[in-house]
């Protein structure tokens, strides 16, 4: 029996979803539950992987059950083992066909700024700190990102991905007190995409870009042209949509 | 000179705000601090002290220091010093007769719920966990405890305190997404008032206790009628307001 797992993780202790040798990771501590749970070795596949010290609100992952556990019971006996900075939502029963990563439609990641002149206990786990910030001119270099385009431009130079295209439904820039979100709502991500269109968009809030060079610099395909990749905990994974299952949000 | 501080720490790992012997307050970290920038023993006095895990966005507190050091370096200064979980937000001169807890002319504090059928990482550290409330309950409860009025029954029972009256200037109870806030302001508050209020408050939204029950509960005076104390960690002092110097808030 295919189960869909909807999982919650601060990222802060741990070395990213995939599992590694003799690092901390999301995937071996959810396994390692399942396999406490039910006596069964098996593989857990996210929707996609997130990197070190990214969280999720919702991470969508499924596994093969063979065991006789009704689905919806797996999110409250593996939260008994699971230790208290990775819990289940929700568990429940995937059609057979079901895939976290295959047949998801969208992803919604959402970056954290905050404001302040010092860093502040209650924000910095969660957030980057930044000194000042137009918003309006992050909210119009934002605009500038919705569509299909070839996003090797905010593509890590260190990763051998071929297909750079992406398409991105979404992406709001809100300011609530001091914080700045920047939700960006797409087909899919490459490897550190959202953290380069933060500090994309950051570079136009801080006025060393225009809002109106964000086409330039897509068009120009290289990463050097791209602001700063901004720190991973001000990341984390909100949102995970599929045709037919229903997702908690938060 | 006298100094104000604006102080924001993560009560998580501290014993509080007040000095005790052997453990970790916020209080002997700042003395310690500006002991090793000056060289010189003071006492650092704050608005109100906080209870063992409860979180502060903008402490205020006052010192006199005999240093030459500008008053608006301090913040700067001391937060090359202090640990990550307590920085100054702000620094400045006061008048002499500045007095970080008898100025303060309102004080407001933010209790947390959030609601979800499990623990969430990344809601649980700095909020306590409900399963469902009725936020109009809530609110309508709120509303009796505005005016000024002997809060004995919101007293701590092993409290020695002999005056109970208090003011209380607003409270407002608003949801977002999963999250419930109480927001209390008042010119005073006693020992575990605003989590005692907290968990009536909770007590009428989950029908234990009408709204209109409030009245009752205050005029008994005892604290076996009013709800449970909630826990310390969705507790964070957000505010504290004096008459010429302007706190910044977040």
């Amino acid at each position: 029996m295919r189960i869909v797992l909807v999982i919650q993780y601060d990222g802060k202790n741990f070395c990213g979803w995939q599992i590694q040798p003799n690092v901390r990771t999301v995937q071996e501590t959810v396994e390692n539950a399942i396999f406490e749970l039910t006596g069964q070795k098996t593989s857990v596949t996210a929707s996609g992987r997130t990197d070190s010290g990214v969280h999720a609100f919702c991470q969508v992952a499924h596994f093969d059950s063979e065991s006789s556990i009704p689905p919806e019971n797996y999110a409250r006996a593996l939260n008994v083992i699971l230790p208290s900075d990775v819990k289940i939502v929700k568990s429940m029963q995937a059609p057979k066909e079901f895939h976290a990563r295959f047949s998801a439609k969208k992803k919604t990641y959402r970056y954290t700024f905050y404001l302040s002149e010092v860093e502040l206990p209650l924000f910095e786990p969660y957030a980057t700190r930044i000194i000042r910030a137009d918003i309006n001119k992050m909210k119009e270099a934002s605009q500038k990102l919705i569509g299909e385009h070839d996003f090797a431009c905010f593509l890590a130079s260190n990763s051998s991905v071929k297909d750079t295209v992406r398409t991105i439904y979404s992406c709001k820039v809100t300011k609530k007190n001091n914080l700045i979100y920047i939700d960006v709502c797409g087909n899919g991500f490459l490897y550190n995409m959202v953290r380069t269109i933060a500090g994309t968009l950051l570079s136009a809030g801080e006025g060393k870009i225009l809002p109106s060079d964000i086409e330039a610099i897509l068009k120009a395909k290289t990463r050097a042209k791209a602001g700063k990749t901004m720190p991973a905990k001000g990341l984390s994974l909100i949102k995970v949509e599929y045709k037919g299952i229903k997702i908690p949000k938060f």
